[in-house]
């Protein structure tokens, strides 16, 4: 069975070389629902600066449709006024034209550089060229996954394959997540089950909430974050509610996961697991606030099981914290018992590559997990000398 | 005339070799009052894992009443328990006992590792050290100022002298703030003008809101920051309450920017303005959400006057924007106009050491500065091999 997008049946899929990346690599991606139907749901960006493919995808999802999906690289098409704005329509009527079907019906996702206008004939003819190598191969599926990327060195795609006959397909770019994010984080995720768009949209939201929503790279937050799901219905099967939106969660934890290994200048892979908090708002709050600490990040850089500062972070975070009941366990060794020392650093090795940081807040019973990256020469060298 | 603690009438100080730094270098300092009046006031970090000196001296600011003051840098006594706050009152008693006084009358401070407690008996050699060499010279000035530095690189002292014959001296530590904070930050201020302890508290919150709580390396919040204001009423003037925090602001601006020019790793100090929100509190959310972001900072690193990741930091950030009326100018080159690409990036000059941001939103009059630092390869090395 095929990877990404593609794998559920009813979609097709292309990646081609627009001309939008200097560098020449492929930069253009167009995902096609042949339905029989043509439900979707939609998570965009909580960022008030928006893209102008985000705001025209969001007018497009109020319908609960979609055949079809644009995404490009190379270029953001965000601060770019009503020019950009026309951009993103002009992309969408393109491929309705060539795809038989209404603009409103298709959605336009773009990643890159901010404030720079998208040269819409390449675009244009782009979506063309991508239109006429539409597939449902494994190739095909791969090539759209590669085209989204930028800074992301590895095409990410997954796939849930369920005994009932239907399956969920998806593929993603970016270091980051929904919100925040660090790049821009794009997503499609595609399904031949049978279920209506508000079914669609609160598995989608449930799967986005525990999955992207729960990687933290650096606490930024792009202008164009964009998760689609399209669902065909071609497998005639509509499966229980709960059974999808575990399986959508799977999917979407497994390429959150791809984008946290891939992230830029990763050299270790953190989870920070709180437990004891007052609520589970309390500890995703508390579990953020540590993995976006800069000293914190530094230090495991450095291999230093420094539960200091991790200690000083969860004591600013925006929680219910009592600093008397706080234990900071790292990779097993318990080094912080009761907010008093319980250990040598050293006790903890973080030789490896991943890192498990369990803080205990001994006050109630929610639980979060946040997945971050280290802080690391290579961050800082990728993002000041991208673009240059 | 002195810098320093010991410029206003009526302070002595010393910093002395107590041996709690490996490095062998000074390391607790003794800041005393010696009247006739002893008002004061204090402002404390709001982590809500605070150090036991944090807790001592919070208790014995309730009087507002100040005697002396006992810094020590080689360890920040946090999350040390009630062992760890023992050492803090101990500290505090050996200095009543040497100066005659109680010791609900002296503040401890101390910053450096957390995690390990303090040894009690080298910091009680210290102080009685640093008792028998008390002196309101310059030298003892700077022998206080040098003896509370971590990764400072230099000592930092500020005066002002008044016309009408009352002073304001001070020193401070840290490449952070009150809150949030990078390293530590201590601060001693002095002052032989004569104020209530209320007074004191009114203009210590006045001017730390506006100097201290403006400068943001990098949003991390510390256990151990303090800002002690001793008045000693030597100079018989007791000043307009809106002469004197004025004055006390002045000498705290300038102590924030010795800290900002000191900063680990710091390669750029980036100024951010931002005018037209809807108001002052929502003008410091986004100028700290822009000072804070890490694209934004590397970018800086790289001399990059990459907006866009300006524009969204705005956009992200938890404050009243319009993205159609924003305009962002780096270093007097206007880069976005009305949300929209206004001029090259290349446009503005970065090569410099300073670099300001400006940001206007266009909504209301609300403005803000936050002073920053870049994030660059000499922060990621201090912070992950310190302390190996």
């Amino acid at each position: 069975m095929s990877q990404g997008v593609v794998a559920p049946k009813g979609f097709r899929a292309a990646g081609v070389i627009a001309g939008l990346k200097t560098s020449g690599a492929s930069d253009l991606a167009l995902v096609v629902n042949d339905g029989p139907r043509f439900d979707a749901a939609g998570v965009f960006t909580r960022n008030k600066v928006k893209a102008a493919p985000v705001l025209w995808s969001q007018q497009v999802l109020t319908t609960g449709q979609l055949r079809a999906v644009v995404l490009n690289s190379g270029g953001a098409n965000a601060c770019t006024g009503p020019e950009g704005f026309q951009t993103a329509h002009a992309t969408a009527e393109k491929a309705a034209e060539l795809l038989g079907c209404g603009a409103i019906e298709v959605a336009v996702c773009s990643t890159g550089l901010i404030g720079r206008q998208l040269p819409r004939d390449l675009v244009l003819a782009g979506v063309e060229k991508a239109a006429a190598g539409l597939a449902d191969s494994a190739a095909a599926g791969l090539a759209a996954a590669t085209a989204i990327m930028t800074t992301d060195t590895v095409a990410k795609q997954a796939v849930h394959s369920d005994q009932a006959g239907w399956s969920i397909g998806g593929t993603t770019k970016g270091a980051g997540m929904i919100a925040p994010s660090m790049a821009t984080m794009l997503s499609v995720l595609t399904t031949d089950a049978v279920l209506e768009p508000a079914a669609l949209d609160a598995a989608l939201r449930a799967a986005v909430r525990v999955s992207f929503d729960r990687l933290d790279v650096d606490g930024s937050m792009s202008t164009n974050d964009t998760v689609l799901l399209l669902a065909s219905g071609a497998s005639g099967v509509t499966p229980a509610a709960e059974e999808f939106t575990a399986a959508l969660t799977a999917v979407c934890q497994d390429l959150a996961r791809q984008m946290q290994a891939d992230a830029e200048g990763v050299t270790k892979r953190i989870t920070v697991r709180v437990t004891g908090a007052a609520d589970e708002d309390d500890a995703v709050t508390i579990a953020r606030t540590v993995a976006r600490d800069s000293l914190v990040k530094t230090a495991i850089f450095g291999s230093d099981a420094n539960w200091g500062r991790i200690a000083a972070a969860v004591g600013y975070s925006d929680a219910e914290v009592d600093p008397d009941r706080l234990d900071v366990t790292i990779n097993d060794a318990l080094l912080c018992k009761g907010g008093v020392a319980a250990g040598g650093r050293t006790d903890a090795d973080l030789s490896g590559k991943d890192v498990l940081v369990e803080i205990e807040l001994g006050i109630g019973t929610g639980t979060a997990e946040i997945r971050t990256t280290d802080l690391s020469h290579g961050y800082v060298e990728e993002n000041s000398a991208y673009p240059t």
